[in-house]
This record gives C-alpha cells, structure tokens and sequence, in this order.
C-alpha cells in the first residue's frame, strides 16, 4: 500500500515496524521516508495514518497510538469495525482525531504483483469530511471504490473467504489427488479456467452447476466416495459440499 | 461433439435420440445425418459409434446396440470403465467391435461455447490400433490429448469434482451471502479472477493459501460462523472447509 500511494505521488513520512529493520527493509524498495519502532507521532506531519497490520493486532497497535491534532487513523481490515478501532484509540489522545477504515478486497501474496486499479477498495469513515477524503484518495489508486458499513464488510469478508481461501484449498486438493496419481494437474487448468469464466458471466453462479452431486448421480457418487476411504479429512469435505449441492438445488 | 467433428470435416451418419424430435433438433444445427430413435446400426456405414449419455445410462444404451463389423464403440464419461462398457454390449453383437473411451474434462452448458481445442482429451482404447485411431481423431478436434487408464481418469474426475463443481458452488454461496445484504457480487470479481491466476500460476495451489483459516485467527472464524447461525448448512461447508485448511497446513 506505501508503494502504491508512494508511486501516486503520496508522501510517505514514516513508516513502522516493531523492528526498526523492517521498516528499513519496506522503506528501501523505493521511496523516501523515516524508519520508526516508536507509536509515538505527536511530532509526525501525516495526515494520515493507516494501520495495515494483521486483524488480531489493530486495536493492540492503536492503543499505543500517540497521534498529532487532526489526523486521520485508518485500519486495512475485512472484519474489524470502524468503531472497535475509535474505541481502541488512547483517550488521552488529541480530540479531533478521525477514523476510517480502508479495505482492499483482495489475496494478496508477497511474491505476486496485482493490478491494484482493479483492486476493491472498501472505505467506511466517522463522518463526511473523512469519507470524502478517503475516497479522493481510493480513487487515486483503484478504479473501484465502494463505501460500505462495518456490517456489510463483514459479510463481504466472508463471501471473500469462500470466493478465494475456500476455492483455493479445493484446488490445492485436487492438486494433492492428482500427485497421488502421479497425473499432471495442468490437465486440469483449462475446467478450472473454464468454471471461472462462466462463473463471472453468470447472473447467478448457481446458474452454471454441473457435476455428479446436481444429477444426484448416486454411482459416481458413491465411486468417489470410496476411492477417498483412506483420506477421511478430504472424503468429509466430498461429503458435505455435495450435500450443500443438493440441499440449494 | 457432433457439430466439432462435423466441422472438423468428419461425417456425421447417425443421430440417436430416444425422441426421434430431439434427434433432429441436434441436426437441425448445422450437419446432414439421419436421425434415429433406433439402437440398430447394423446397416451403417459408419466406423465410430460414440454413447455420449449421461453416466447412468451408458450401459443401458450400450446393451442395445447393435453394431454393424468392424465399429468402434466409445464412451465419454470420466467415471465410467473401459471394461463396463465392454461388458454392456450384446455377447450377440460382431466379434470383432472395439471399445474405448473419449472423455472431454470440461464443465459444458447449453447456452456457452467453449474452444474445444483447449479442452483436454482423455483416451483409453481397448488395443494399440484403436488407440492410434482415437488419437488421431482426438488431435483433430483438440491441442490437448491424454491416454489415461480407467483408473486413473476416475480420479481425475473426482479432482475436476473438486476443481469446478465444487468451487462453483462456493461462488454461489458467496452470490447468496451478497444477495443476503444487497451487495454487488461483482465487488468480487476480482479477486475471484486474480484467486483463480494465482493457483494456476503456483508450483501449488497451497503454497498461495491466505485467509483467516491459515492464519488461524480465532477472532474472525467465530465472528464468521455467528454471521452464519441462521444458515446452518452453510455454516457447516465454512467449519469444514476451514477445518480441512488447518489439517492440510
């Protein structure tokens, strides 16, 4: 995200981490900014402060906050609310301080570059001003921006984690039931290509359903079934989404 | 099929359909064949028979068939054995009939086209020279041709279960869960695209693994399965699905 906003033209003023040298590290790729392990940035100019940091350590990383008078503070998370985060903040702290929260609905992994124009960006803030501020910036950097509340990021969330986490551990699955076969997983990229296309084109994905579980094909069924006896864990999974299959249809 | 092999120049002689109507509403599309609602072929001049029928039914037809000398006949189902069909057609039937296998692994509906050349081919022939004959058929109509054992494909077809049945239902899962809250579904297009790129990129579909299950954090699973409590048997695929994510890493 600091690269992002750094290559729009952002000034980043310090970046954090609990070691000095990770911030040193994030600082180096490429723009210019000071390293800090101190929450302290009652002496900081940024207007802005953005605390992309794991959902479980936001409010443990707000506490500690000692922020300038005027600032924004926002979290980068799916599941945490805009209020946790105003209720996380030291009271001690100035009383302008606004709050905000800046979600991108996106997987994102360390090795792999993404498009961030095409990146959702989730905004929710405290009240109009910072809304607008927040979204003058979103659209800086993302072709979409939704502002959506605290409980509709939530669900959003969790769709997100069927969509992407869940479908991806089905993948690594068949991945891991082609290995056992000694077969090329490759022979499977092009229905796997294939279920995505026509899922994003569907008005319901629903709509697209194929396979033994819809046809209530009891024998494939049952083939399948047998053929994972040995792996428990991967047969329940079988089990309960061809049931979720046939229960919705 | 037909109309690919039609256009790959190959002629079409037969259409059976138990409805003699739907038979012609096949060749109405595009190709000049005779349509049948009779299983005797004994007078065809053709030389490949194939039963492209739903799983259930393929011995049922095969039973039937009475083939003229020297045919070849194929199935085109991923589960299904070589040796089930051998043992299908009529012992009355020409001594010297051939079978094999002619599986399209791809998710077909009525209303996509889909580019057949990049559709995977699995063959399996009951000897070398029917072997060579559905090879070459199948580099006709395809860049993609596999010889695989019956054994093997079953598996193969229980990963493409994995790959595309079910991850399009959890696509339709998410669909609901936006309908749920009158969100766009298409907020989630892309990270479902860039989900999809990046398993296909990865040496493993596991190694780019994200989400709250991996992470194991506890806060966001129990905020997601109360979100769930009035859908129970979604709630079920969530615990499982993420469940099977904690085994797996």
């Amino acid at each position: 995200l600091a690269l992002i906003l750094d290559n729009k033209g952002f000034e980043i003023c310090e970046v954090y981490a609990r070691q000095i040298a990770d911030a040193k590290a994030i600082i180096k790729l490429t723009y210019e900014a000071e390293a800090t392990d101190s929450l302290d940035f009652r002496g900081s100019k940024a207007g802005l402060f953005i605390v992309a940091v794991k959902d479980d350590a936001i409010e443990h990383v707000a506490k500690q906050l000692l922020l300038p008078a005027g600032a924004t503070v926002v979290h980068t998370s799916g599941t945490l609310s805009l209020a946790a985060l105003g209720k996380a903040l030291p009271n001690t702290g100035p009383s302008d301080t606004k709050t905000g929260v800046f979600y991108p609905l996106m997987t994102f992994s360390k090795s792999r570059e993404v498009n961030f124009r095409q990146v959702p960006l989730c905004l929710e803030a405290i009240d109009q001003a910072t809304e607008d501020v927040l979204v003058a910036i979103a659209k800086k950097l993302s072709d979409i921006v939704y502002v959506i509340s605290s409980e509709e990021r939530l669900s959003l969330h969790m769709a997100a984690v069927f969509s992407c986490n869940f479908t991806n551990h089905l993948w690594a699955l068949a991945k891991e039931i082609t290995i056992a076969k000694k077969l090329d997983f490759s022979i499977l990229h092009p229905i796997i290509a294939e279920t995505t296309r026509k899922a994003l084109a569907a008005t319901h994905p629903a709509n697209g359903q194929t396979g033994p579980a819809i046809r209530k094909d009891k024998r494939t069924l049952e083939r399948h079934i047998a053929l994972l006896e040995d792996q428990p864990d991967i047969q329940l999974v079988y089990q309960t989404l061809t049931e979720s299959i046939q229960e919705w249809h």
